[in-house]
């Protein structure tokens, strides 16, 4: 299977292949559902895995809070918010039963239940029971759920009306101490997405008309996926006393006085593993960074003489054995032993086009040399491609191999971030003419055609119909701001911000 | 706080008090709906995660699929079940509007949706999609998810409409297979039911009148609650081939001829926590098991004088480190320094009511003389309820001391179970006047009034009238049966039958 052209000419069936490839994901009988199979679920089983540790870490716990939003809760948004519309799923009713052998709702429920498409909401209603003085604050909670929001063109992990989530909810006694809070958060969203998604990212604040409702201000992590398209990758919100006021979360503070608490929310999703696709997959399909590898190797017995089988298993187990030695201490080694029934390159070929980061087959050869052949799923098709190694050098360096691995895996990926973001444009002429080009395309770590373009904004929320129009955003307003004079890419005004303008999914 | 009045005469008031006290979990906005607290949810990952590793090491796989089943998905049962009524939530609109300032449902669904109330017919249209193959079984997979049952008296963890669960689905090429995989599954949980809940359990199958709808068997472990009372811990269903008839799960067999799949499901919920309280907790609060306690040892520093501040808290730390080198391979240990600014003796006592298994107290004398002051929760209140030990032998011994109050825990809750099995009631007579006897209470592993009645049965499911007349249930149809003759107790006719009949939750 070679999707190289694919890739190149049409990103979107390119991507719709690796997932299915992967065997990854897959629409479902419930209209705009996805099944996430085992290997897309084992991905996101290890990426909630070192985001939990990261929780713990800055002291956050985890909870549960009901998944069902009373429709009151809403009442006072709609009331404030012009033309308010959502795309939610609703509960009416509480029963079925069958009328002439046709199933029916039935038992109206006398308040709507919306499924949570967020939970700030329910959570504060929660908060303003659990804090009374400043000694109850900062309230740091998580929770790994479930939300729905009723998207109409629905895309395996990118956009799917159910999708799987964490969100981080807390509550603090000052603005100062909510507002780090909330750069902490995204500090560690950039962490993971770098360091164990091998996925670079560019950190910085949302411009007012792309805040979350009810947000003082909205903090992101961007993207570059391979078509030089954008992927807001995690979000962090510093809400100041705005959900506070609303659902009453109020605190004595140390001078005894009432005052509203200060709140945050911030989230990452499933949404990452598409992230992780369109930055690492390649011609042959999906490349999975070690540190979130379900499996990390895969050991492939080649058994040609039926004689040598018990021989050949063998030394495979003992291999399992060593390689685990090598991680007394810190993250467990994730090893697949496939020795089911089928061909060696049928099988070869089912975990390269999964993206397990190191293949290694296992012959009678082997181990008689006592070597080990190994593939390193990055270096497909080239001369490094296949090594033969001594298998004692091989099971000693295991953990130095994988972290080299990673590390190679993020460089790439951030050659190529570097390498295309656009800062030389510099009018909104030229700008327009940039944009207008369409099927951009980047070909790996090399400059190619340029993606996201860091230019000059005057900061007027006005300027959103300008973008709409040439369906480009604002992907953020980087931390690292240079401070320098020039014209607004979009009006011609006068400007100093930087920001980064793109197309996004 | 002393609850023993409570717990003997008001056990239910007893259970929300030790819920409320260790700050488990609570009642939400969302009727019927729970929020479950950090210390509840953290007992619930390490539920799961122990859970995780058996269904690894039986080779399952974990994934996710849709929690919104189209409604047409239950026409078929309904056509088949007379007076078809579930209680279940429907989602019938996708969307929310203000008209005149007040919010209402909009763009009505073609089919209205159905919250998951459990996943078979879902899955198996999944399953009717991978399988074509008899190379393509046993499919084995497992998820973690929250589904919804529209139960009219809730009650915390027990009965909650939404609630946390895995569910295990699987197909297989054989009755026979999938057979073992229903008995290898419900061994599983009486395995972590006992050995990770020191819980003890009875299991067997359940009679026909108690099955699940369109299982051919369903098997269950059984367990017996402080009150007398049962608690179903965990069923596993073998399906035959009824679902994958209903869904078209067929594959070419060997003999190369179409075939339907035979399935098999089984699950524990969150209800299992509400099963280990009634086990364990006792008239101070919670009592948790150490394999399942998010914390397994509170380390509390006594600062009575701030200049020794320092130097405890640097051989708390200290003291922390050495003991998580005790456990380089095996499972995490979980310590909670709890160095807040409070009054030891509050903190001493929120972590009592928590149930945390090891609390210790470390002040300046132990410093001084290298010493540890250890309560263990089981103990509280005996002479062993305070040890002052050295501190080295402490660290260095610390996982025998905790699989030691692992077993404690558990033979406490075995004696208490055999103890309260009465097998002496051999005619109809007694056994209505057994159960005619109202406030059943037993005395901690003592032989008190008795609970569970094994008894015959002559099987026949008419039977259930009288059941439901005594309020009482055949919990299971146990395991180990001793084929002696005897009378039915409900119905007087010749039985050889061993069943358990209890009351239940």
């Amino acid at each position: 299977m070679s999707m190289k052209n694919l890739r190149k000419d049409n990103y979107p069936e390119w991507y719709q292949n690796v997932v299915a490839e992967a065997d990854m994901a897959e629409n479902s009988a419930s209209p705009g559902c996805m099944v996430i199979k085992p290997w897309g679920y084992g991905i996101w089983e290890c990426i909630r895995n070192v985001f939990d540790d990261k929780f713990r870490e800055t002291n956050h716990e985890n909870c549960y809070f009901p998944m069902f939003i009373p429709l009151s809760f809403f009442q006072k948004e709609a009331e404030h918010v012009e033309g308010f519309a959502k795309e939610m799923a609703v509960v009416t009713h509480s029963r079925l039963t069958s009328v002439d052998g046709k199933l029916v709702p039935s038992s109206p429920l006398d308040e709507p239940l919306i499924v949570r498409p967020t939970s700030e909401a329910i959570i504060a209603d929660s908060f303003s029971k659990w804090v009374k003085s400043y000694r109850d604050l900062p309230v740091l909670i998580n929770q790994w759920a479930n939300v729905v929001r009723w998207e109409m063109r629905p895309r395996l992990f990118l956009r799917t009306r159910e999708f799987l989530w964490q969100e981080g909810h807390t509550a603090h006694a000052s603005a100062e101490e909510a507002e780090a809070e909330t750069k902490q958060m995204l500090e560690v969203y950039k962490d993971v997405s770098e360091n164990a998604l091998a996925m670079p990212v560019i950190p910085g604040r949302k411009p007012e008309h792309e805040k979350f409702p009810g947000a003082v201000d909205t903090y992101c992590i961007e993207a570059m996926m391979q078509d030089g398209k954008a992927l807001q990758a995690g979000t962090s919100h510093f809400l100041g006393q705005n959900f506070a006021k609303s659902a009453n979360i109020s605190f004595v503070n140390k001078q005894n006085q009432p005052e509203f608490a200060y709140t945050t929310s911030w989230g990452v999703s499933t949404r990452l593993i598409g992230g992780v696709i369109m930055t690492h997959a390649d011609d042959e399909g999906m490349v999975v960074p070690p540190r979130i590898a379900p499996y990390q190797i895969i050991l492939l017995p080649l058994i040609k003489n039926p004689e040598d089988k018990d021989k050949i298993l063998a030394y495979v187990s003992q291999i399992q054995q060593e390689l685990k030695k090598q991680f007394p201490f810190g993250e467990k080694i994730r090893i697949k032993v496939d020795a089911r029934d089928r061909k060696p390159a049928d099988k070869f070929w089912e975990w390269t086009k999964k993206g397990a980061p190191i293949i290694c087959e296992v012959g009678m050869r082997d181990v008689e040399g006592q070597k080990i052949m190994v593939k390193e799923r990055i270096k497909l098709g080239t001369d490094e491609g296949k090594q033969i190694v001594d298998v004692n050098e091989f099971c000693q360096n295991i953990s130095s191999r994988l972290e080299g691995l990673q590390k190679q895996m993020f460089n790439k990926a951030k050659a190529r971030l570097e390498a295309n973001i656009r800062t030389d444009i510099k009018t909104p002429e030229d700008f327009r003419r940039y944009f207008a080009e369409s099927n951009v395309w980047i070909e790996d770590g090399k400059q190619g055609k340029v993606a996201f373009v860091r230019g000059k904004w005057c900061g007027d929320d006005a300027t959103e119909s300008l973008l709409k129009e040439m369906k480009i955003t604002i992907r953020c307003i980087p931390f690292d701001q240079t401070n320098t004079q020039g014209v607004c890419l979009l009006t011609g005004k006068p400007a100093t911000m930087d920001v980064i303008y793109a197309r996004s999914y």
